[in-house]
């Protein structure tokens, strides 16, 4: 499950294998040129690559929000691998290393990114965004701080799945998870087990996960959820839990309105699941308890967070991967989410 | 218009005259005992009562959000006086002092009122909400030390319009409202006002107001904000205003929608306003942009800063008052709210 | 270890066994009138106590900081026990309930408490201070909601060291421990180790604990650190540590420097332990690298977090108590603290 | 005192005049090539520099806390212009705009810049600091997101005092200043004056300000003061103050002790003015109040808050201006701080 890079670093090829979506539905395998890093930058070789819910909306409807399909484009934005070359001002004992790719490129000069919250950054370029491409694919650059450097005790797939794990980081910060507290996420896809397993190690003593789907529900009880609840036949017990905190990750209406109304007084919602871009809320309620409703936007500072729980075994994210997929596979690899027994789906594009 | 106490206290009356809502616009003069302060209480003779839309929402409905009339009712909860009584363990020194009345009586048990939300005590008893009279009759009881001293410089009728302000101030730390910031403000009434003024005071470098009448926007140039804007007409400046916050004090639902999509990414909402109990939000955006909505109900701990503001003249309360009343006259204190150019009426319990 | 109780609670006697500290030095046991609960609190039948740093300053020299022994005073302010009767204001269904007692009584009506900082309620009564008893005798009171309910889960000896736990929960919020961190802890006494146990919790990922002691260091690594340093042997491998936040658990002068010295740029130090009431610190670190410190006392709303921490097992108290003393040991159980093999000494009032 | 720029701006001589500090205590000019703007730089023609108090000590002394003189040095790091060419990524359009420099240039890949605090950053170069010149020139290099444009009510003058300025909002936010707050400013220094009004602007009711010198104590209360008091006479009013922050301006030992005595229960000191580097401090009340200390080096984010308040004339930066001087007469400018009268020395390159 796991490989430490043994011995020399191969050199990357001149031109690379490529799986490109070229229109909804379609993936097909391209040759093309090997990238070359700019001279802040690094060049990887990806090791592993995680199928997101994100690119199978590119992939079945070409688009997502208000992002949409206009040509060619290379999906994955969970990815890791080895340094293989680095540009100009990147020291060269890099080469080798490995890491994890957080797939963003701000500007450093706005005044999001000024002030920290660079995911925030309106120039922001991001993998697997229409205008660049994402990491399903051999080869990948990406800006030598953002590729991260990852101990031996974090696998090639935990390297990749550092990317869910930072949005559940991410998520955590938001809703102010202390020890004792008790947090309901909503939703257990890949996210919300990712978010279960943080608000457990960040001292949660209750974390209530609700999801429609029971096999997802006795998941969450293997990731850190301390009991699981039926959002149909569960609801009134939802409703009464006084949580300090909840988190949605699963976009759906009625999930984001029933948190809101499980809040204690002065408890905080955080939404990360996409969903409709307008909701109902509860907006007398959170005037009469001063609920707090916020959303995540992927993700900033966050990766050494990531990389230390997954490296103290805090989170458990290989235990996450239900299928591996070669890179010609990719399009299997898009399809295999619609099975619900479906965690997490990793393409590996140097295996054969 | 301000009257500092001279001389002698007057002793409570045995019985007093108080303007009672019996039934939905009906409001009839009674004569009651005059209340008896418990222990830890002062008895307050009250000298101006401020009017809110809130007793002209029980006045005209019978209800206001999730409150119903159930019996006769005393309106009024922006009130200041002079203790002239006080409960057994407070300090007879405190006779004679002029003060501002914070009408809440939470208890001081709950895990809400001991980590500093006394307002959002489950067992609150607030003044003119069914159960508890509040203030338009000539003596009120207040535990002590929500019977706040007022220093000379603030006026009578400021000591009553302390509790609006008071709701600014908490409504200006919930917005996080710091020197330089660009301040979007929906609603020109009292509390959009006394915002407005808040703002300003707290280092707002922009504070723009909304409001569909012309009066209240020329109002509001008057009290503190630095442009003024029509919904209707200027709906495309509010969308692109890049507010660092924004803090809805008129209950509209155009408004709120606005509001938020008129905030930079990472800038906070704040719903003061009581409007519907369910709104339509663009959550996409709250996502997105990270925007933090949240609400303000009443206020905790804002009495000092408001007293502080009112004595330096940071904030103007006295300029906001458009009409007096007598105790008599308070049916025509609450039919006055329904005049445009009224700002603030207030009632006078002891003036005939 | 653990004993819920069974069957009927007994009922107090009148009078009761207390161990009193009569002088420096000196503890004699009397036999006292019980006490009678007043309106708001409760009768607690005390099944452990714990000996704490603080009683033993007062029985070895007769002051601890600023306070000094004016009289016959009990000692013991880490408590729980069972609730054996309840003041008029308290419903009788408590009766039988095992609490932990937060030994605290507070004025509500102070600025800090109205704002959440009850702890620094300058009018407070604080069990084992000059003028307040504490729970070295068979009953103690106290108001009725800082007698916490704990669940079976939590034992007798853990319902009284859930007070230095809250020491320990109320210094990691101070420290802003989140997911992911690196925390230095300074000295490896009981509320050190429960620090390190807390910050495991709170999903640090190191948690480097330093003491003089080989023997502490030793145990520090039982309950949560994940290196232990000599202060002397490893001084340059503390001072090149680059924390998130560094506890001082030890109060002593140089644990403090070095740990501020081991602060990553806008870290922060959080002081627990007392010592000498002046230091030098390196003030232009502190300017330079905009370090925050600030100093932890007491706790307030801690418990509901330290019981969910005992309850779920993510904190282990018991194994903290290294002996047990009957009261008319409790001069034993102060003096046991002298032995560097002693972590937590427990004295059960009721056994014989 | 303010100049807008009218017609064309001039363009760059290939030459300038630079007035060079080639060891302690001896000024000269020098004749050297305009510097050229890196591809995300522009050129700025200085119009107006102020002269610091860590340029005399450079000046005096040859070092500045643990930076030392190690070759020739151009001191200045308060200053605006106008840009007069731009680097091959910058917008041509950019030329002719009236700017404040932000004189530092941090790495923006490490951790510190990547959360928002780039101040703190370890690869930080900064304006008159050994290895990098600074203002006394007639054209600067500045990133083009550090040459901030500015309003014409912002003067020339104004323009440079925007770094002293912005000193002052990054320490009012470090002390959570917040309306009707009662804020100790000790020292009445260029930067304690700018505090002053920042405070003012921030709400603060009451601004105590002390300093030794009793024409300093004057200058306060036209700066913002609402109360002056003096170190030595007043030492038991301000220990008694009960103060919700305090900012040291002054740098002096006892300035630091006795602000912090006259903090109320959590309040907060904030270490701005630099003096030794290590301090007795009085730890056991930091401890037993729950006092929050921390330091300000330079600022982060801070220019478009000073802007503002600068343009909205909520705090005056002319009227700080207590002399000027020609780029020959740098020397008299740096000697010039020793005159008691002198509040800030305004150097202008291109005055002849």
């Amino acid at each position: 499950m796991t490989s430490a890079v043994e011995g020399i670093s191969p050199r990357p090829t001149p031109t690379m294998r490529a799986s490109v979506l070229v229109k909804a539905g379609e993936v097909v395998m391209q040759q093309r040129p090997t990238p070359t890093p700019a001279a802040d930058e690094v060049l990887v070789r990806v090791t592993a690559v995680g199928v997101c819910g994100s690119d199978v909306h590119f992939y079945k409807d070409g688009h997502l929000g208000d992002w949409t399909l206009d040509g060619p484009l290379v999906l994955g934005h969970e990815s890791g691998g080895v340094i293989v070359a680095v540009g100009a001002h990147v020291s060269p004992t890099r080469i080798g290393q490995r890491v994890s790719v957080e797939p963003q490129h701000p500007s450093t000069q706005s005044a999001e990114s000024l002030r920290g919250d660079y995911n925030l950054d309106p120039a922001m370029k991001f993998y697997a965004i229409p205008g660049t491409d994402g990491a399903f694919q051999e080869y990948v650059t990406i800006q030598s701080h953002f590729a991260h450097e990852i101990p031996d005790a974090v696998s090639d797939w935990a390297a990749a799945l550092l990317e869910p794990l930072s949005v559940a980081v991410a998520s955590a910060r938001k809703a102010c998870i202390t020890a004792g507290d008790r947090v309901l996420i909503t939703g257990a896809g890949p996210v919300g087990l990712a978010l279960a397993q943080v608000a457990r190690a960040s001292g949660a003593a209750e974390i209530i996960v609700t999801d429609i789907s029971e096999g997802r529900r006795a998941s969450a009880l293997k990731f850190g959820a301390t009991s699981v609840l039926d959002p149909s036949a569960d609801a009134s017990a939802i409703a009464s839990l006084n949580a300090d905190s909840f988190i949605d990750a699963s976009g759906a209406a009625p999930a984001v309105w029933s948190g809101i109304e499980a809040l204690r007084p002065g408890g905080r919602a955080v939404l990360v699941g996409m969903g409709q871009s307008t909701l109902p809320l509860p907006v007398g309620r959170i005037q009469s308890h001063e609920l707090i409703l916020t959303g995540v936007f992927r993700y900033a500072n966050t990766w050494p967070a990531a990389i230390a729980l997954a490296a103290t075994g805090q989170v458990d994210l290989d235990a996450m991967v239900t299928g591996t997929f070669t890179l010609e596979q990719a399009q299997d690899a898009l399809e295999s989410t619609a099975d619900p027994a479906t965690i997490k789906s990793i393409v590996e594009p140097h295996r054969v």
